[in-house]
């Protein structure tokens, strides 16, 4: 595939990454936070690519959440710092946590409970290092309100990163009157998209999915279905009017068997047919039908391009060995992002 | 990872593969088919590993078929041939196709349409070589009697086997009424675990699951659950007594989102703990409740292994980048799939 050449010269099923939108949404949470005057620390869960992540970082490299150490250690290998592995600490990955924090400026390890605690402290680090948890160092207070998932339109989303915040704010000062100073950081991709002023007050943010978002965060009422940056391009490979189907070439492979009833269109959206519903997917086939009434199949040839919104864009990308990226229909280049643990 | 270390040295979450189960089951679908007296020609689409080929091949290297041009590019390029792409002709795929019939001794595509053909037509074959299809040379005819996953039980199964085999064995006599004479395939891995006598006069039979087995195969008939070759290993790394409940580190990417609502255990079944249900999960997380009653949490200590059997092996495999290959629990080595298109 060479550059400059427009997407249908792509073999299909293919995820797809409009580079502008991306940038736009990148620099859109920037501005937001920089105006609350919060840190952001953008997550890498998401897509898991260095490209994306120096768009996400301003190119600073540093100040990074991941949600696994193959992330973190990706990152780290090439020139990343100021990395948060936001997972409670996993005992089983205490010495690859303990490689880390003694070769970065600053790695940070979540703890929930005391057990964890105790391996640290059976597992000191190397050079005069302390870990940044809660063993030694206690860094921060951490917390993700995953609940603004269940909400529908900025009102709700706003409600519970009030809750959030405050909450957090309360036990920062909890903290304090003990004697004890620390950071704290929420998370959230529809809280930080629609940020109250009190979120200012955080030591920082660390949302993920805004890179991409997706038809949930527009469900959710986090963006516009516009603002979504990522796609699965599709061809229709067989028409099976017995069935009032479509065939296509993507299958659960191709964008995940997240999203399961929870949209009108069924799996995903697809871009400029709201008549039509991903209503099923074996491993490398995707069943299209009309949401309602007869299918025109001589509207969709065999080998026509149909253009997939995914319902969630992380589940989508962790399928893809490689997103093919381009500005305004023209191929740039290819991201590969890491996988595994 | 050394060789020979316990299956409780690797991080989780791991897929694990029990190399002996993977080649009893091999090597009684091979008695199978020699008994029924038909060709096999196993397919790769539930592993895409170079070592699991050469067990379900005996090591020939030949006769298999693929579900992506990915795998039979990789299957090719390491000196595998007589490869069938299981997949109707995509029109975009037609040039890569076309390559590897003019590299392999035998490459088989699929057509189920005019348009197809007339597409193999407008590409002729270098080296006076001809398609192996329904262009120049019908090489056969395929089936996949995908309606035995909805069987359950033996004789539900061979319903279905017997009702695909005397369709396509008529379809057959038909052909050779008109003076066409060629080879017919039929698959599945419930049919090919429980073969009916008739089987035997078809050329070739082409299942994949039998190498791995799953829950669902076991469920179905196909299998008894002691087959079943692979597991995901899962860590607690969570209790959450307010909610009953226990948090491991296999989320989606762990093992995929198939199976929902199918076992009253969730997502897959828990070894050893018939009590307990994957009842849903995050991207690096799952939730585990007892199917009814309070939740013991000391008996789930942080940190303690469970072994997840999933309920599709096709679906949890595909989430992996690495298996991890043991013999009665003892590290072998490690297949690295194949993945994309």
């Amino acid at each position: 595939m060479s550059s400059g050449e427009p997407l249908s010269a792509l073999c299909s099923p293919a995820l797809v990454v409009d580079v502008d939108k991306v940038k736009r949404n990148a620099q859109r949470m920037m501005e937001r936070c920089h105006q609350l005057g919060v840190q952001l620390r953008p997550h890498m869960k998401t897509h898991k690519t260095l490209e994306c992540a120096d768009i996400m970082t301003g190119g600073s490299r540093r100040c990074i959440v991941v949600s696994t150490m193959a992330e973190a250690t990706f990152y780290a290998d090439h020139g990343f710092d100021d990395i948060l592995y936001a997972y409670s600490l996993p005992f089983d990955k205490v010495e690859r946590c303990a490689a880390l924090s003694e070769r970065l400026d600053l790695f940070q390890v979540l703890l929930d409970h005391p057990d964890a605690l105790e391996r640290l402290r059976k597992r000191p680090l190397k050079g005069g290092r302390r870990w940044h948890a809660d063993g030694v160092e206690l860094t921060g207070v951490y917390a993700h309100c995953g609940n603004t998932y269940n909400c529908e339109g900025v009102e709700q989303i706003q409600a519970v990163a009030q809750e959030t915040t405050s909450f957090t704010l309360q036990f920062m000062e909890k903290l304090k009157a003990v004697g004890i100073s620390c950071r704290s950081s929420i998370g959230s991709t529809p809280s930080c998209s629609h940020p109250v002023p009190d979120m200012g007050k955080l030591s920082e943010v660390h949302p993920g999915n805004y890179v991409f978002y997706d038809v949930q965060q527009s469900v959710i009422g986090s963006c516009a279905l516009e603002d979504v940056a990522v796609r699965v391009l599709t061809r229709v490979v067989g028409h099976c009017p017995h069935r009032n189907q479509l065939l296509i070439d993507c299958g659960w492979t191709g964008i995940s068997l997240d999203g399961a009833g929870k949209l009108p269109s069924g799996y995903a959206m697809i871009e400029g047919h709201p008549d039509l519903k991903l209503l099923s997917m074996t491993q490398e086939h995707g069943r299209v039908e009309p949401i309602s009434g007869p299918l025109d199949c001589s509207k969709y040839p065999i080998g026509s391009l149909l253009t997939l919104i995914p319902y969630h864009s992380c589940a989508a990308a962790a399928m893809h060995p490689v997103y093919h990226v381009h500005s305004e229909g023209r191929l740039m280049g290819k991201w590969t992002p890491t996988r595994g643990w």
